[in-house]
């Protein structure tokens, strides 16, 4: 683990409401459900941008929690019965099998909210109209048409033939949204970045070389390895790039993103090596 | 309908995205759930509370529809198969009979991120720092601390004898907390109110009083009148101020909390009239 990601880990246990604050049971679900795994990459994304903008770390450090909870509690609502109705994440039982599904419906409710109270109740921003835009960010990233839009392009798409295009308006709604919230939110921690718009490229090519790269493994490793049940969307008749590209060409496809985020990087010069390393992380992942 | 109902139906309707917007069947869903049903209480509240601070209508407009987001997501999550499993609402099918679960619960996570978004992107105070404010008054009176919490306490005390203080507790977090931030965003979109606290309490009255007359209503009425579906609390078990303290005592409570209500407008003078009226509204209405 780095130092960053033991850093978030302490983060969030603190922001969470303690497991024992009324009703001690929704609250020993949330922090269940958030704490203890996943590869915290969004809030790496977030740590490294903001250190491009000279962000103060502490700012950075809520703003990456408040884009895990969204994230965590999207993972929460997706394992649902209703939704993709799994029963392993992160090596763990899903909050719906270790609780119940009415408490895993609440605990997502929940983790939203928190997100959003992170965002509007900590200093952020000397700017509070700055801030306020942070907020916004987060809520048009979260919402329908953002990630919640995403997952119901999932839906749409079970059982279909989608075009490349249509796959990646669908990941770029259902991943990347989150994923470029996490980039932009960091930086914006820090003061206005000349060359937002090549940030906003990164995270975006980032964003898709992540979900292709999600695809590649879901195809080649076994579920021990990657914490959650393996090959799952290919069975569920859901669209991926492998389905749509051949394993070979998904590989390729995602060598390129990595290249063009590192080329997305090159007006910050070396300022910029922590995100660019993050590329790298992301694209040459083993699980 | 009054014009206040009148205007914020069409705010509604403005505010959320076009039903064709990608991806429709999501938006087409969100709103089905919104649009069209309910008193609109709370935005009610909100203008009498914003009319009080000499607020402009065009603000508190977008934050009474804010409000009315939360309160709808939360309506179609509690209807859920896993929840109170209902299939009747303001009259219409609930959104899992009519859509489908896996739309249902996306369209209660849509809802909850847009009214973040709006509170977030309208200026809703010339002062950014106290917009931001409201924004955390509405992630706290919605998340584990108010209204998902209230949900997660409703969860827990099915089949058990509360004592009043903790049916009291489950209401204040599940419908008192919205319906308070309803009354202090409609009035936060003015100028700061000397007796703000005063405020505060009339919405604490008024909110349990809604609860209290709905306990009424849910074990007099017929589900025709009601428009969704009568009884269910006590046939599902769980306590309600009726079977806690008979109908005639859960009557008496309402005309007290209705008195209390008037008292804690008494230093706005006539400004608050609008304010008692609705109070009367609450604890008068038959359905």
């Amino acid at each position: 683990m780095t130092g960053v990601q033991a850093r978030v880990e302490t983060a969030l246990a603190r922001l969470l409401p303690a497991a024992d604050a009324l009703p001690p049971r929704l609250h020993a679900a949330m922090r269940y459900a958030v704490l203890d795994g996943g590869k915290r990459v969004r809030p790496l994304l977030a740590f490294a941008a903001g250190g491009l903008a000279g962000a103060a770390e502490a700012r950075v450090e809520v703003a990456a929690c408040a884009v895990e909870m969204i994230h965590a509690y999207s993972l929460v609502h997706d394992d649902l019965p209703c939704m993709d109705d799994d029963v392993l994440r992160r090596g763990k039982p899903t909050v719906h099998v270790e609780y119940d599904e009415a408490t895993a419906l609440l605990v997502g409710d929940a983790l939203q909210s928190l997100a959003f109270q992170l965002l509007t109740e900590h200093p952020l921003n000397d700017d509070a109209a700055r801030q306020l835009g942070m907020a916004r960010l987060l809520a048009l990233a979260s919402g329908s048409r953002g990630m919640a839009g995403g997952q119901a392009i999932d839906l749409a798409s079970v059982g279909k033939t989608l075009s490349l295009p249509e796959l990646e308006s669908m990941h770029i709604h259902k991943t990347g949204a989150l994923i470029r919230a996490a980039v932009l939110l960091g930086a914006r921690c820090g003061a206005p970045l000349a060359d937002e718009d090549n940030l906003d490229h990164y995270a975006k090519c980032v964003g898709l070389a992540f979900q292709v790269v999600d695809d590649v493994l879901d195809y080649e490793a076994p579920t021990a390895t990657l914490g959650k049940t393996a090959g799952k969307d290919a069975a569920a008749g859901k669209p991926t790039y492998v389905s749509l590209l051949g394993l070979a060409r998904a590989r390729e496809l995602a060598e390129e993103l990595r290249s063009e985020a590192h080329l997305a990087l090159q007006p910050f010069g070396a300022r910029a090596a922590r995100l660019a390393e993050l590329a790298d992380f992301i694209v040459l992942r083993k699980f």
